[in-house]
């Protein structure tokens, strides 16, 4: 047996407690192992642990798995009587008989010949208290990623004094201001309900002097160029009325250069009251060559203009943790995406989340990591974060023509198993925002790009386009991705074939529950055909909905079945050109 | 390459800061990787991170590593400049050549071709608040555990209604109270002191019926029949004038039958303002066959008179630690171990922690956890947890005489690749306890017997012996573990030998700190002899402590080299019968 295949930990993604009652036991294993039984029981069911005892467990098969790269994920549920469990496991390969304890590997011989206990898994308790719970509604929810300067102007008369005019088409510079505002997102509510909306996240909105407002020199107020505190609540209440939920972005990572701690420490330097809510190494700082480069302070990346705010200092925490409740009590937020996430201390998110859960128990806390996330996601930081992994794994399935099926089986299974089943609802699953190229400038031409948003669309968790997707909006890497929404063009009809096609995904997201569901397999239906993707999305018992994507350039046959929810160059129903097909199949 | 033989993780045991400066990387790779470099610099050196920029790190070679059962530990310390890093890994086998990302493996060729930048591994900032630190004194410190009732009577005035005489020989049974108490342990202090002792681990105290008092009646108040509070407060400071410490032992899972919430709760049933202070399934209770069985109500096991307490009740959380907060405020305890601190909610474990460190930095916080315990030991909970995995694989190597040397050194490395080094270094190692058969019922002779203490004396961590370990006290599962201390015998002289014996052990780990340093290595000296235990504690560059026990029945052959600070059967300094040789050797 390939025994450094074999991997289980009786905590984080291998086991943990889905709800009060369910348990979920994850293994990997090479894919040398045929067969895996679970040996499982109360821990006290013989007596006191460490008494010498002989402790016996039942036995049951684990049947569900998934394929990974060079692994299989074996999974199964299971309810602990007495809420407290103690388990190993039982491994077939073709020809070997093996038993896996925490502390090792036990041969079936030994195991006959010894009946010496090893040391097992244990999951000692299924305290409530520590059950990781996340917001039911983010699930249901398809987000749209609004960058206010360039998304639409509603109210001139707040115009920014270096207001440039509106450019419907082509790039845009680093430094421009276009005017977008608050009111023009009021204004376009209806038209983003249409679309089939019902999220809203704002890159942020706090006073700056940037367009893109990450470096932010006041936290209580509404940037004037946005509108005020009375626009933003009537934003929050007009987008309620209409099923919609708003999601902030909060930076606490590092603040402006005109934040007035700052300033007081520009100033004052060791003798201000704020000296300590930065990271300052050496004073007075020489900005000559760039301070942050010269290691006197830190910063966000090494931007002197963006201090990194020292969320070790209690002060700092409660500071920006008072701003966030405020949000969520009298702005009515549902969300709030943290920037820079990774880098701001764990214990002030875990503040954070026990101050924001307990004003709204329902309030989604996203964070900005774009690395495996984890440590983050054990149910007392963060809800979710941003799936840039997820994003990156489909995208590579078009940009590297030599990737099979196979191989896109393997990474979407990694990302829907690196975290637990109640983070996977809710992860934020994006092909692009602010800070990639557009997912337009990715792909050479329309059917692999709405192929990639259906995938998006049939995937767990809670999907998210940027503004302009609707539209297939053109853009490179920042700042050639935050170009103007052409209102004019849209309201003549200019996009409404791509509007139409984005509106009907979304649309049938928010119709069939088992496109949002946590439960998918692939089938290898196509494994003649490397470059067509097919996947189930499994409902109870008889039901489930199917994803076929044809990336091959070859017209495949599809055996006709079930009801079709959405199609995209499928002729007859049987024959997929370079297009999409999803349906429902009842047997 | 063995693929699944490779594995790193961002955090816990994998990566982690020592300090506000070092870094800690860890990898495993099977056998068959020869060379691994780290490729590592900081993230926005190229720019910011998303925006399609190249990156390149420096590359350092890893050259320490550690052998496990089937994989080779690799491990390297670095100093990220501006406390972020950003790095991955490359492996060099016989005959290949390898990437290794977050998101999978590259090969030599491919990254040559493609130069495509991969998702690597991050630690995005090492915040001084994240940081474990675990008290430094713990290192220093052996620890000698006491079971009140058992060990000394200092106080017949006290003695409990059924008392009966103290037994110097044979078996004890369980319901049998003996009279020892506070003022036994205060008259035994400079004993103790003489033995070497700088630390008092005493199980249970508070009011209870039962001699082992795990079943506390009364957490607010000493056991009347053990003394009262000015005696612990006396017993205390005669401690702490002869340098030793006290911890307490804190039984937060369950309560004793007669707890004065429960018997409220057993008087008015669900009207009780305490009914939610347990976890009740069913009511009334029906105790005939045994409620807990019937799983009406949560228990200890299923002992129906030790209900289960529920910690996700913050009222719970509250009256607890606020005991605890006043055994540190007002007893000046220097520790406090968790009784089955598995089963407490993380969340009780977080707030104490946050409690007793806001009181005394100092407090030592040990959690009684048996299996794998990193849950619990990412810096917000325990300190470190009774280091049961240890005494098993240092005792496995006695019982299982087919083990060899290399199996030792996969168990022992193993035991010290599971947390974070600042962990390793106040885990509680022990051999047995209250809990457990007593080590001297496990081995065959006191060759054996001390051979084992030496190894104990010579781990990282903080080693405690049971009472009665210094004149190789018998005893087999509770209660037999729990035998009288005979005091004439050993006043008579009877122990002297053994005594010494350990006391030499004890004052060596005391008086040489490379004993207590976590750096060790084995070298392969005695390949030929499998039986032989050879290890070495590392020091600053040339001067190393060496560790060797025979346990083959065949003397050995030990080449005459540097200071020997113990040994046991070993002849002319060269001849090593079944016994122990420490040696400390400069270059």
């Amino acid at each position: 047996m390939e025994f450094n295949g074999v991997y289980h930990q009786a905590s984080d993604n291998y086991c943990y407690p889905l709800n009060e009652d369910e348990l979920i036991i994850n293994l990997k294993t090479g894919y040398d192992v045929k067969e895996v039984n679970i040996i499982l029981g109360d821990p006290f069911a013989a007596g006191i642990l460490g008494g010498g005892e002989s402790w016996n467990g039942n036995k049951e098969p684990i049947i569900f798995k998934k394929k990974l790269k060079n692994q299989i994920w074996w999974t199964t549920t299971v309810k602990p009587e007495y809420k407290r469990l103690k388990y190993y496991f039982e491994l077939f390969t073709e020809d070997e008989h093996w038993f896996y304890f925490e502390d090792g590997f036990v041969s079936g011989e030994q195991m006959e010949l010894e009946g010496r206990s090893r040391q097992c898994f244990v999951f000692p308790w299924m305290n409530p208290c520590d059950i990781p719970v996340t917001p039911k509604w983010v699930n249901e929810t398809v987000w749209y990623q609004i960058f206010p300067d360039r998304f639409c102007n509603g109210d001139h008369s707040i115009d920014p004094e270096n207001v440039v005019p509106w450019r419907n088409h082509g790039k845009v510079k680093n430094e421009e201001c276009f005017g977008g505002d608050l009111a023009g997102i009021i204004q376009k509510l209806d038209y983003l309900k249409d679309l089939g909306i019902t999220g809203l996240y704002l890159t942020p909105i706090n006073e700056s002097p940037s367009n893109h407002k990450y470096d932010t020199t006041d936290y209580t107020k509404i940037d004037p160029n946005f509108g005020d505190e009375e626009t933003f609540q009537k934003l929050v209440s007009e987008a309620h009325a209409r099923g919609m939920r708003v999601m902030l972005d909060g930076v606490f990572n590092h603040c402006g250069y005109y934040f007035a701690p700052w300033q007081d420490v520009l100033k004052k330097g060791p003798e201000s009251e704020y000296y300590d809510w930065f990271m300052i190494n050496e004073w007075p700082l020489d900005f000559k060559g760039g301070a942050a480069k010269k290691k006197q302070f830190y910063t966000f990346a090494f931007f002197d203009n963006m201090p990194k705010l020292n969320t070790s200092n209690p002060k700092v925490r409660k500071y920006f943790i008072d701003i966030c409740a405020n949000w969520v009590e009298n702005y009515k937020i549902d969300g709030l995406r943290l920037d820079v996430a990774n880098e701001v201390s764990h214990l002030f998110c875990k503040e954070l989340h026990l101050r924001l859960k307990q004003i709204n128990p329902d309030i989604y806390i996203l964070g900005e990591i774009w690395h495996n996330a984890l440590p983050w996601l054990r149910g007392d930081e963060f809800d979710a974060v941003m799936n840039y992994p997820l994003g990156e794994s489909i995208k590579d399935f078009w940009i590297d023509k030599s990737l099979t099926n196979q191989d896109f089986e393997y990474t979407i299974n990694r990302c829907y198993t690196s975290y637990m089943q109640q983070t996977n609802d809710v992860l934020f699953n994006l092909l692009d925002s602010h800070d990639t190229k557009r997912l337009r400038s990715d792909v050479k031409n329309l059917d692999e790009y709405f192929a990639q948003l259906a995938v998006l669309f049939a995937m767990p968790g809670s999907p998210c386009i940027y503004y302009g997707t609707e539209i297939a909006m053109e853009g490179s890497f920042d700042p050639d991705c935050r170009r103007c929404m052409p209102w004019d063009e849209i309201e003549a009809g200019k996009y409404k074939e791509r509007i139409e096609m984005v509106s009907k995904l979304i649309h049938l997201r928010a119709s069939e529950p088992l496109l949002k569901s946590r439960n998918f397999h692939f089938p290898d239906d196509f494994s003649d055909h490397p470059r067509v993707i097919q996947f189930r999305k499994m409902g109870w018992v008889d039901t489930y909905v199917e994803v076929i994507i044809n990336c091959s350039g070859e017209d495949v046959e599809v055996p006709k079945d079930g009801e079709i929810l959405f199609e995209r160059h499928c002729i007859d129903s049987t024959l997929l050109q370079n297009g999409i097909l999803i349906r429902r199949i009842s047997r």
